[in-house]
């Protein structure tokens, strides 16, 4: 594996999976391999979960781990051929090459506009520091997928399976903010290798690009998808075809103890920040069977595995 | 000991500065108990010397140590069963249990409203913390406190001293803004148990809380409490009673040579940062009876033998 | 070597350029030399090559590197004597010596205001720094000089040069912004040791410091100026004439391709980050004669020589 940005970068994502486990078992059992490496963590958005856990990673590995946040005092050109007369200070085709100098591995987090489809859909950001970097990249979240989160829901599910092919129901849930698609995107594009009966349910407006969702069964009544659910994953994220945008629902999609009662004793799924009694009730959230702590405790492990898999080329 | 956020925290205060000077003398004497430990330093507020002296007593333990500034791009909620709408992003509940994945201890800062007296007492931020995270708090000054700081402050009385029982000097001096209490109650409570004739000296409005304050001599003639004092410390404070407000105060108390020249030949201590010429002039912080280097330089082994005493029962 | 802030400090320079070189062949060669030691960067300012190559160095000689922004929350007071009960929280002479208890060597990135010439020429803010602080103080670029990036020019140079005595140009050129003469002031105060032929070329009104400019051919003319050049340095800086200003400029100095073929096949450099089309037109940045990628590169070199000397003497 050189990069990881997307499930189709891994050569054998079940080996990958395998490898977290075996990781999460001895987290610094194989710290030669990170030895006198460097990863740079680059955000351009504030990050908590991801930042920490990618950090710890790189420690468990003995590596080097230089964080920077992108967010403040530099703006970037994303443009070619542009002439820089305004406020963005570097290209992309330095800044890459230039971090390439000093880091074996970059980690980036970007976000969408959610104004621009067609550019957030084209992961530009991304795509242009992978172009111009001349090391591998570690997407710690673009703007529309977030693999690490992925593979660490994965890898949770994978614990806590009670049967061998469990039903897992990806529900749309409410929110104050216009919310990205990442998560969500990428939780599907995983969870169609994993051996699991996938469904998906979210009020009318809210479909998810086709390229991500397409023969992913759907259905509009939340309570009716819950219905036999080994695991509930809720996420909110704003509309795909009104691009970015709230649309006005009068249901109530907050996942409550009265809709997991509809379920097979499923467990509670989310990845965190979560707006309580907005998405999850408290009694959900605060359940034996909500694993929304394990799954930011694999967050870890996914991270190692990945970074472990990337050095093993370098 | 477990959690550090106050004196009745440390089951032997007199080992623990013992034991903190023995670092002193060989700060990397004891990389074993460090080593694959991981340290968490949450930051609500700015901080400079808590910031860097903490870091530097976990690499001098062989600790790997991943610092948060908490005060940028997310805010915390913290009252129970709230419906979490607005702009606070993530509960202390899911935020305190993340964070516990990822680190062997957590150090946090938080800081007085200086407006709700009542809450500002519960200490609720690092409380709510301390209750839900699962691994050790330490506290890197909290609304109320500051043990960090005292443990620092009590290593150099104890370094300095050339009598068995010295006259400490607790003066409250003059401000531009309304500082928090946390300091001058953690140096109270610290000052207790340590071998010092302790007295208090602030202008009639000041009086601390009677939680730290009670049975500890108050003098309001500032000149008089300087007799035969051997260490005069300073700080501002914000009225307990008319809370968090500056008190209109016609005398001047910053610490001049002149009041000095009152004490046993005093030495003069401040936490820092220290306003010259507001709260002490500059002959008496630049004079060699200024000890406020030797309390910044202590808090590096203050905190160095809190993580290792926390370490050693983990 | 004690301090690293100009070309003064450095005892033996084409030692330190040796020295560099070596380095650069084996850059975790020298890990015992930094076990145990610490060095804190003081940003005043962002700073994303500096940062990284610096702390990229220290990890590399095994140090911990402990990174302070500085600019956020945090004003310092540089005057002496004066009644601080305004917005700045602490004065220099503290904050140096607080940090020199925390770190074996300091560095520090400053800014001139381009405002008070005879205050950014004294370098106030490094030189309080310095004269405050304990411990060695190293350079991150100050209001007048950058001898790190000085110094990985150098090594740059040296690297590609195709005879033995080089002709070096450095060029203005232009800029949205008035931009410190710090960068330009340092090149040529280092190319005056090294083996090579300096011309600087500027429109009228953009004459340098004499401290730095005196003795240096300079040429009005550009495209004259570009003849037979082996290397174009090309940055934009502010009038120190009417200081910090930008001037009215009709011509474009802008780096073309048609302005490097009047070159004998220059290599084209710049510190970075550059505006593209508006200092270098697109054609000459990407071209093979760039060094801009290398010149990046050799930042942490000429940082780890530097840090590597100075730790010799601690």
């Amino acid at each position: 594996m050189h990069h990881f940005t997307e499930l189709s970068d891994v050569p054998d994502p079940h080996k990958l999976l395998d490898q977290a486990q075996l990781i999460k078992n001895n987290p610094v059992g194989n710290q030669q391999i990170g030895k006198n490496k460097t990863i740079v963590l680059l955000f351009f958005n504030p990050s908590l979960r991801t930042r920490i856990s990618t950090e710890k990673a790189a420690l468990n590995l003995n590596m080097s781990c230089i964080v920077y946040d992108a967010s403040q005092g530099w703006k970037l050109e994303f443009e070619k051929g542009i002439t820089m007369n305004t406020d963005r200070a570097e290209h992309i085709q330095e800044a890459a090459a230039v971090i390439s100098q000093y880091a074996d591995i970059i980690g980036i987090r970007t976000f969408p506009s959610l104004i621009d489809k067609e550019k957030d859909y084209s992961d530009a950001i991304l795509r242009q520091f992978q172009k111009y970097a001349s090391v591998p990249i570690i997407s710690l979240e673009s703007a529309i997928r977030h693999p690490l989160q992925s593979l660490a829901d994965w890898i949770t599910i994978e614990e806590f399976k009670e049967k061998k092919q469990p039903k897992v129901v990806l529900t749309w849930a409410p929110h104050p903010k216009a919310l990205p698609q990442a998560v969500s995107n990428s939780f599907l594009e995983w969870m169609q290798i994993a051996d699991v009966d996938l469904m998906i349910t979210h009020p009318k407006g809210y479909e998810l690009a086709p390229e991500f969702s397409s023969g992913i069964p759907t259905e509009y009544d939340q309570e009716k998808a819950f219905e036999n659910a080994d695991f509930i994953y809720a996420k909110n994220w704003s509309s795909y075809e009104q691009y970015g945008q709230r649309l006005a629902v009068r249901e109530n999609w907050t996942v409550t103890p009265e809709k997991m009662a509809r379920t097979n004793n499923a467990y509670f799924m989310h990845c965190l920040p979560v707006r309580r009694n907005v998405v999850v009730a408290d009694e959900v959230i605060e359940s034996d069977r909500s694993l929304v702590i394990s799954q930011a405790n694999n967050r870890t492990f996914a991270a190692q595995a990945v970074i472990q898999e990337i050095l093993k080329l370098l």
